[in-house]
């Protein structure tokens, strides 16, 4: 599994999508070329669209765009247009295919207060059920994404300040959520109370600096200060001498952090620090875990690139079995293999995977991935490296098995397309996908790779409801039968 | 003046935009593809944008696009993307220059009563009042229209059904309007008190259909029914048995009617029955009125093309001198032409209109315009006609001269910029233009051109305040001062 | 008939198309501005490209684009990549849809004694078979277009100088052509043996101009010097010191110049001025003549817009009868009104002419055209014209019957699809076409229209071949069989 | 060093680029779909164009494109433009910016005989002069790309067969190349005399196929025959039966085979075997004899991304010291990154890759590249690491210093932009780099990493000039002073 435009994964679903991936920096005269720079490592978080709003001390600027950020926001035209020393940035993956521009983050309102934008990484668990109670109470919801339902809550709130105002909407919301938000003079960040989604803040030449992952600092040279707290609230706001101040806002009562898994296992770069982990440490220590409780005799190590190649080299060095790589990855992809003709589908996985038959040829292979989702991109992958001359193939996941679908800004498919809920035993499993055998990490093994000890059953360090079922949160639109689509009514473009 | 992507127009400022036509169908199996006929035809009333919003029974769907009806509302592809039996839809012409697609209509909004898409033809005069109001209630406005705040009363109405919400919408709302509404079963129009803006209902096997004009009828081989009276709301519904009910609400109060003159002097198509009256015969009668005021020895009539076309085939019979083609109009104008290099900006009215020098030459000439607004491209084309060896230049309008600004849906310029405001006598503008003599039709002679009998000074049978200054409803807006641009802080591209 | 993006004419095939048009200057430091105003004058002889190449004293420009002159050439950027002081251009139609940038001119080729480039209007009637000798001598050749045999045959000459290589290669052509050609001093001009196509000179601001049409000297203030005589070669020179030479070459032994009918019934603009005559005049003339030779009581003269207009106003002014649009046209047309749905292809003439009811309900129309090519159109105009409710409808066609292909230029349907070939008497064509009456201007009375006397039969004035069968020139490739598409064996994108 | 949309690179220019990649097959039903899937592979050889021509039994057909395969090639519109069942393709990397679509291969010449089609992998010595000759001789140059010369050869050849034409073309022409024709029959495939760039030959359900590396016939399930030797030329031919003939032709005089070692170094893609050899094997084993050249005590290997992997693998294998991912890479390289604003330039090479600090810190780093050509990416790296924490930093690079440019199809800068050719001992490129040591793998240990043995230097196994300045063929170009530049003077857009 990997993080870019991915061919097979399009063709069967056999991937999890992490929603989006946030930036916003306040006083900085290069605001908008450093929040596109953020955006730009944050782009494994979301492919499909980015948006910036700036504010220049007089109006609002605000660009939205379907692709990468390297299609549009380094053009110095798209640059210019994005004046002022403070912006929000914004990149997203869509869930449904259906993305048009006017759901393209960030949202921007014109309040009574004046102008706010927002962006947000996560999903709300109670979204549809308060858009339902707005349109009832007479608002107009523009776009199809609950993010428009806080800036609505912005917006009716009574609390004079803006930033009373957001803490009043978002303490409505549930679920998981990393927000920013831009007003005139403030730039707001918050998490939610148990923290899934991640958010640090850091500073560069004084200036705070807000961002889903350490690397969107790391890039522009920022110095990393702290992780925004679960439940927490930061409010920067620019003064008439121009200073910043800083006020942040803790919840009355604190729970602990329960930051999600998939962070650490998919979803955040390798050079990342999230919760104050390493997570390219992290997933090679799930390999040499994953070397411990799941050893087999083989001849090499090879990783499915690129999600699988930290826990490859971490199951090598364990092993002592030599990490080569035996598949090569053709990054090349251009826009027309996104929806292939049926002729070119069938090519699957080679499109973007090729087996390095000089290393695999007569040997016994394990084959290190980073997790499983439906197994259909392991069934041609262990095809592959088999007609490549694979004596042996050996999987091995660098993850537990996903039973429970994500309901905190993770795209995941149907339960029942789940590979571990098709098959009721291993073996099946592993019959399915046609390997030799086939382990998985276990669960406590991932929270030692992360945390350095095991899963607190009594109270988990992080979330993990996709392997166990333990959602941290209730799920309230969920609850409520039949929310969904009910009012998706509009098929736009434009 | 003409109705076409105007060289000089744009250059210098020198023209009147009318912002808006609408077309709108219901229960026909072809309905997006008339409603695109019905707005080719309505094209002369907005060329910036168009937009087709249809529904199919489950869902909405819409289209809007920068660009004529022809650029893309007759491709196939578009079409199947507007699948349904009803569908309305909105030619526009930006004020500001800077029209963005959610600017473009048919707006739309989702209700607690279902969905609801909106087009409309002319100004508000308390729009920004209204506004102001809705954002202290905690409303969101997504777009810089006015047409935005109708969708929010009706969101906002306690009404249960829709067109009740629609009425209680509409009556808040002062100024020129005509308006489209469609609902899951309805399509609803409506006309101001006293019907400032045209709209006509027609019927295509059997099915109910609104527009503009009715050279929107005509295209579409429809039967024109009747006009929408001035304060009246026509609701049409499909019943469950396939069958449409008509519900004709007039006002409680009736006003007297005052249809715009500019309609007849300029934005109609010559082929539309504008409140009863062709408009060709229309213009054409303006012509011999002006003949008859104005009259002049003279060797040839030359139109200014194509607005001064007809009144110049009136002028010439009334008054016996050949009507002839002494200006020949490029209609090749590309897109580039619209922002030209200074360079190219020099050659300012020949890129659209050149001398037919054969028929100039050593003649006396009548030049026939429909209007004038500032003046400068007459200058123009005097120069023209006489660097083309005219003996004299006579400019002969078919309308009274502009003094006043209009608020009901025409675009026109400062009123300082206005010719007749810039010179204090006929003798002055005509000095200024560089013609031999200058006359203006008067206002009684344009009355009777149209309505065949003079001013009726104590009620007016039209509405003539860009000539007069006698404004037909209050101008709230106006009133409040400063209102304007405080609101359009959000620049934006997406 | 008329010159613009044509919808029904597109449906049905139902018009002539003139293939090109052409404009160059030399020594002007705004030739490119000043050959994109040229062209755009010139827009009507070929809307579907445009080229232009400018030379800056060390390197040639190609600037080659689908579409209109306006759509790219006023574009600043486009202009600044045109930079010197010496550049041709060149407008196009296709005559098989199938046009691609690489047949779009001007043509350029580097030889030993420099760069060449070259423009074309009209067409060679041994153009294949010049292209076979060429091919089975090694040449390689890149476009369908016939004008790259001519720069084959510049580049094979064994002449040392440029120009001379160039009437070599031109004396070697037969058929109908006016050419430009742009070496890295010199701007040549030359006009096929007998003239068929126009091509005249002016000068700006001391500098030579050749173009095809004097309206493209009128757009940008040029004065006409004279037509390039038939057969002649003027070739103008920059020397050393700046100064323009200008050398006028006249073939050994001259012929009559007989310049093409088509150019005063249809192609040109009306304000040209082609071989000493005005347009407009001799189209009103026809006009005239044909109120003569074919009178009939009625009560309007209406004129099919716009080809038919100056015809009309002749027609009405010798009938006495009213001048009146009867037929309003919609110039509103979109690109993709060019390829229809089959569903608006339906409605036809309605997406450009719409009848104007009140002018025609109860009227004995006379309706004016300039000329019959099909006749597809003209059933589908009276038939609207009948609906509005024309008591009569007698049409009266400008110019004779055409029964012949043209092989000098002009696209011509095949000869058994035109409609005089169709039906065998007068009578049976006005049943096919609907009309009450139907009678075409007389030869003799087109040759009075345009140069004051009836033909001379031994010796015919101008070339009237699509009338009479006289064709003016061999037809080689005609004559030898089979050569049509051997050799279009490439179907190219890109 | 790596071969995707490179920023740093393009912004210091310091890599090397192959110009072009080309694939072909004959008589397979689904050609131009795999065709297509073979460029895809093929892709790290030139990402700046590709092209495809087709024959379908009757017309060539060809798509030529601006951008990667997957933006346009897999798009069934485009692939239903190119039916048949043979094809050949091309990819491209441009060496002087001005790409444009006329020079994107594979080049079409209609001949006597009928249409070829050809595609060139490679670079011709002589190929100015032979232009020069070709243009004294009348041909007409359309391209500035010398494969356009033996098209004219091949046209002007005067023997009767398509393939004798071929063949009497490439013997005019010396220097590196690999080169496809297609005719309407045959698809010819041929290598230079001493096989510089390498070609094979593959088969796909009996059909014959030709393309650059063995990456190509993997991705399609084709089997690997054989290398096109040195000096041969394969005809494959459709008979009137559908068989296919192949007519291998080996020069007279056979010449040792003498690949170039760059393919090996940084070109091919690591699964590919290239003469015999794989290609990660060969690069793996250059580390292993860098780290027995230039052993250093250090804490951890990290290579850079993509280029240094498979070296850096094998130096820590070697060294015992661990592998591990110190640098992270960021492929989501975006349209705009490659002309980026001088503010983003600024940012270097953190626009690609980023220091993976929990691996670096505190570290003895070994730093593996491929390659080094300007140096000036080096620099970045290295202070990349440096702000990263590590203690020291070694860099060890698998290839030999860079000291003369290449003229067989690899775009080099000039020599003097060279580091090896700006600082005269290692020391002071170490001291440039800034690192604490920097050493280079030698010519032999790089001999023995690909095929085994130590440098032949009597008769070397491959070519090396740019290492050594050994050219294995004269530069008639480049002896005659001042071709260069000559003969492009038409700079065009079209």
């Amino acid at each position: 599994m990997n993080h870019s435009l991915s061919i097979e994964d399009e063709i069967d679903g056999d991937t999890l999508h992490e929603e989006c991936g946030v930036f916003g920096i306040l006083g900085h005269p290069d605001a908008a070329t450093l929040t596109a720079l953020g955006l730009h490592a944050l782009q494994h978080r979301g492919q499909e669209a980015a948006g910036i709003v700036s504010f220049d001390g007089q109006r609002f600027h605000s660009e939205r765009q379907m692709g990468l950020v390297g299609d549009h926001y380094t053009d110095p035209a798209t640059l210019a247009r994005l004046p002022g020393d403070r912006s929000i940035g914004h990149v997203r993956y869509s869930t449904t295919g259906e993305t048009i521009l006017r759901n393209v983050q960030p949202l921007f309102a014109e309040l009574e207060v004046g102008g706010i934008a927002i962006a947000h990484n996560g999903n709300f668990t109670n979204g549809l059920t308060m858009r339902r109670q707005l349109i009832a109470d007479g608002a107009i919801c523009q776009s199809t994404s609950d993010t428009e339902v806080v800036l609505h809550l912005i917006a009716r709130s009574k609390h004079p300040s803006s930033s009373d105002r957001f803490i009043d909407a978002i303490r409505q919301m549930e679920g998981g959520y990393s927000m920013l938000a831009m007003t005139r003079t403030k730039l707001i960040a918050a998490r939610d109370p148990i923290g899934i989604r991640p958010l640090v803040m850091g500073e560069l030449d004084g200036k705070p600096i807000f961002c889903s992952e350490t690397c969107a600092l790391d890039i522009i040279g920022a110095k990393y200060i702290r992780d925004v707290e679960n439940g927490e609230v930061v409010i920067c706001e620019i003064q008439s001498d121009g200073s910043i101040t800083i006020d942040a806002r803790k919840p009355d009562v604190s729970q602990p952090e329960r930051l999600c898994l998939f962070e650490y296992v998919y979803f955040a770069r390798p050079d990342s620090v999230v919760g104050g982990r390493n997570v390219y440490v992290a997933r090679k220590n799930m390999g040499i875990n994953l070397a411990k409780e799941a050893p087999i005799e083989a001849d090499v190590v090879v990783p499915v690139p690129d999600g699988g190649t930290p826990a490859a080299i971490g199951y090598a060095q364990a092993s002592g079995i030599p990490f080569e790589l035996g598949i090569i990855r053709n990054h090349y992809v251009g826009r027309t293999f996104i929806e292939p003709t049926q002729q070119i589908r069938a090519f699957g996985v080679k499109l973007k995977h090729s087996a390095n038959r000089a290393i695999i040829e007569g040997k016994r292979v394990v084959l290190v991935d980073d997790s499983i989702v439906r197994g259909t991109t392991s069934v041609k992958i262990v095809q592959m490296i088999r007609d490549a001359g694979a004596r042996e193939v050996h999987i091995r996941v660098a993850s537990p098995m996903i039973f429970h679908p994500d309901f905190y800004g993770i795209d995941t498919p149907d339960a029942d397309k789940l590979l571990a809920n098709q098959y009721s035993s291993l073996k099946a499993m592993c019959d399915f996908i046609g390997a030799d055998s086939l382990e998985f990490l276990s669960i406590d093994g991932l929270y030692r790779a992360v945390g350095g000890v095991s899963r607190d059953n009594a109270q988990p360090q992080f979330t993990d409801h996709y392997f166990t079922g333990d959602y941290p949160t209730r799920l309230l639109d969920r609850e409520s039968t039949s929310n969904v689509r009910k009012l998706s009514v509009l098929a736009s473009n434009g």
